[in-house]
């Protein structure tokens, strides 16, 4: 697709060159927006107003709402008023209070002045809700019907009144703002009798989600029942909103890719990568790149204290990096695992019981396996063929009893703290594989030290 | 939302205990299929059976398509063929093709026997086409239209066939298999006369995919484009069938969690966690332990070959986590954001010079930084606070730098890695922490023990 808008991208550039504006404006008409605001972003900035006044009000809004706030400022600089008020209020509110959040100071005013009066109250409505939640997503435009209607006229007032909503197919039957049913366009369509009540076909057992449900539950919710919209009431149960499965579908990829930066130990950036600077790339991985050298002061520290008996046994040393990339490993598979599982909702803290010793039986298995393995391959490779003769079958004891107790720590460690994380109110994410290798490879030194102290030079 | 099916699954036992079916199935009827199925999950299985019978023949469909597919081959056994038939008549074909590909032969060979002819030719159809393919996701129920038709005509056969369609909302117009353009119920219902050909305000413009066409690209232009279904068409235009916005949504999710898997060194498994044996989990996550834990053979080389340096300043080694776990976390930051950035279709080959230029300045930056940290740690801490006397400005000089190189030497593996991996046809997703921490471990020690050599015993 990208290889495709680019080549578009040129066709157009050379249209724009030689001033072919009608067939430029043909291309146009062939694309959809978010192909569109992809070739945007490929032009010379200097192009893109001239480009996008060759597009028809409607495409021009559904383009710019698909635009990134970089190049969607860059426009509204460049617009006349006359033409930043057509813009605006051609726009989902939802999409125009995004626009209102993203810009600066300067840009907003000028956007609320151009917006016609009820325009303004929505987006001020919207823009009342913390970020995250279902009232900051969530758009005022739907269609609301009466109980008492007919389908012939529930039909009639989607005809009348659907041209700006961002869907029709769902409608909300409400009496003095309470959510009573929801009745879809399919029901209407299919109903044998036009002059059926909407109160008998509507489905009265509503799902409905509150303005400050986070906006990663409504996004599951929506994915679970497989709706296209999920309607937002306040605290006095008056529906306010609706969450459409567009946006919905926006909000499960950028959480998901906030989870996983995350869990590489970034702080979550909502910028794509190749428009972000070194500095900005490095501001959000040097906090946690910083946080974790300077706990790895306590291996070090662990190693110091044993100083003198690894000099006395420096082959002990040489198994060092194979214990902690493995206790790493093992830790974060299980970190990782429970984390997903519980952004999912397939986990909750009851099930911690269930968690851990489903982790202690696979620690178990896993360390009898990789401990066998080890000890094989430093017996037949490292001394066997290396002719290391400084490895005894103690030493290699001493290495895979090591190993299979750090697979168990790790594999524990790894499962309990996400879990606890999300049960103190903190991000789960954040237990994943930098955080728990830290503590992993102390708690395994730890064990090894004691162990060769045990057996080795006891 | 589990805790409440937890206790209306409560309720449900204990209704069901005094037999009291007319309360039971007046509670299931205010209840959405997902929600009932996971209601299923939490009873005894012996009384699933019955449940079931409660439910009406649509919600009865609906509701076992969102079973597991453990209860739903237990569910079969337990049916007459009078029952399966109706239930797998009910269900949507994609849904039936998931349910086929799932069930043991003897269970598929009873559903194929109860199916209508044309759902099983529709079945056969679908199961036709690879794994994880656009064909294989597809549902072939899908409104079509001609292009002739007025909109009043459309109107009427929506009304008319859309019954058992899996979405009404986007219709197709073709002739002779043809995919001429798609119409929504939106543009028909908003047209303004009732006499005008659906060939007049159908979008010709169609975006519509191969069936071979990867299920991710698929549900990543689905995101894309906003669209409630996208059209499948087979090599000859033809059109075979469409792939709905809830599809798209589960394949997200699944795909997503596949990658988060193989990020942190697990084979994906479709497997919920909490369902999933110890056994299960331990052959999914023993490959890649044995693998990287054999690979680390190299760092235990490396160490061993300079044994004789290490006996003699032994404080180099309290050192060698804290360089190794650095190392380790610089790359994965990376590698996982550009793994992340390829999935999301932000990045291909072609910008490789771009990131590795953004990844040398980011390495600069965070190098530096943690070098000068690190250099005011050891000689604050370890040397004058901790006594450790051993520790001179030049070894700390050496581990700072050494920090420092690792960190480019770190970035630049944990980039180039991916983006090589996707050009070459593998997945990149591979290619993060484990993987790149074995092999920056082993890089950074050869640095630091070159670099010891040469300043601390030249």
């Amino acid at each position: 697709m990208m290889q495709h808008n680019l080549s578009v991208a040129k066709t157009i550039k050379a249209l724009l060159d030689e001033k072919k504006y009608q067939s430029t404006k043909d291309i146009l008409l062939t694309m959809n927006p978010a192909d569109i605001a992809a070739i945007f972003e490929e032009l010379a900035e200097e192009r893109i107003p001239l480009l996008f006044r060759l597009l028809p009000k409607e495409a021009a809004a559904e383009t710019f709402a698909e635009l990134d706030p970089r190049l969607q400022e860059l426009m509204i600089r460049g617009l006349s008023d006359t033409e930043l008020r057509e813009i605006v209020n051609e726009l989902y509110v939802d999409d125009a209070a995004d626009l209102v959040e993203e810009m600066p100071a300067n840009v907003v005013k000028r956007i609320l002045a151009q917006a016609d009066p009820q325009m303004r109250k929505e987006i001020n409505e919207i823009l009342r809700y913390p970020e995250n939640s279902a009232g900051s997503i969530m758009t005022t435009e739907y269609v609301s019907l009466r109980p008492g209607m007919t389908v012939a006229e529930a039909i009639a007032r989607i005809r009348k009144t659907g041209v700006d909503k961002e869907t029709i197919y769902t409608c909300y039957v409400t009496e003095s703002r309470k959510l009573l049913g929801t009745v879809s366009v399919k029901d209407l369509l299919l109903a044998e009798d036009d002059a059926t009540p909407v109160s008998q076909i509507m489905d009265e057992y509503v799902i409905s989600v509150n303005t400050l449900t986070d906006q990663e539950e409504v996004a599951q919710m929506l994915a679970k029942y497989n709706f296209l919209a999920l309607p937002v009431v306040d605290t006095d149960g008056h529906m306010v909103g609706i969450v459409t499965f567009d946006d919905a579908m926006d909000v499960l990829v950028e959480e998901t890719t906030e989870d996983i930066e995350k869990m590489a130990g970034i702080m979550p950036t909502e910028k794509p990568y190749l428009r972000s600077s070194a500095w900005d790339l490095f501001k959000h991985r040097i906090p946690w790149l910083m946080l974790l050298m300077v706990s790895a002061t306590f291996t070090g520290m662990i190693i110091t204290s044993f100083e003198s008996a690894l000099a006395a046994q420096v082959v002990l040393t040489a198994f060092i990096p194979m214990l902690m990339d493995t206790g790493g490993n093992s830790g974060s598979q299980s970190s990782v695992t429970i984390i997903r599982a519980l952004s999912l909702g397939e986990l909750e803290f009851a099930d911690l019981p269930r968690v851990i010793w489903k982790e202690i039986q696979t620690a178990f298995l896993c360390g009898l396996a990789l401990a066998a393995l080890c000890f094989a391959k430093i017996m037949l490779f490292d001394r066997l063929l290396l002719g290391n003769t400084d490895i005894t079958a103690l030493t290699a004891f001493v290495v895979c009893f090591t190993m299979a107790v750090t697979v168990l720590i790790a594999k524990m460690v790894g499962c309990t703290l996400p879990i606890c994380a999300k049960k103190l109110g903190l991000d789960p994410a954040v237990m994943a594989s930098p955080f728990i290798t830290t503590i992993v490879d102390a708690l395994s030194l730890l064990v090894y030290f004691a162990f060769a102290r045990a057996l080795l030079f006891g």
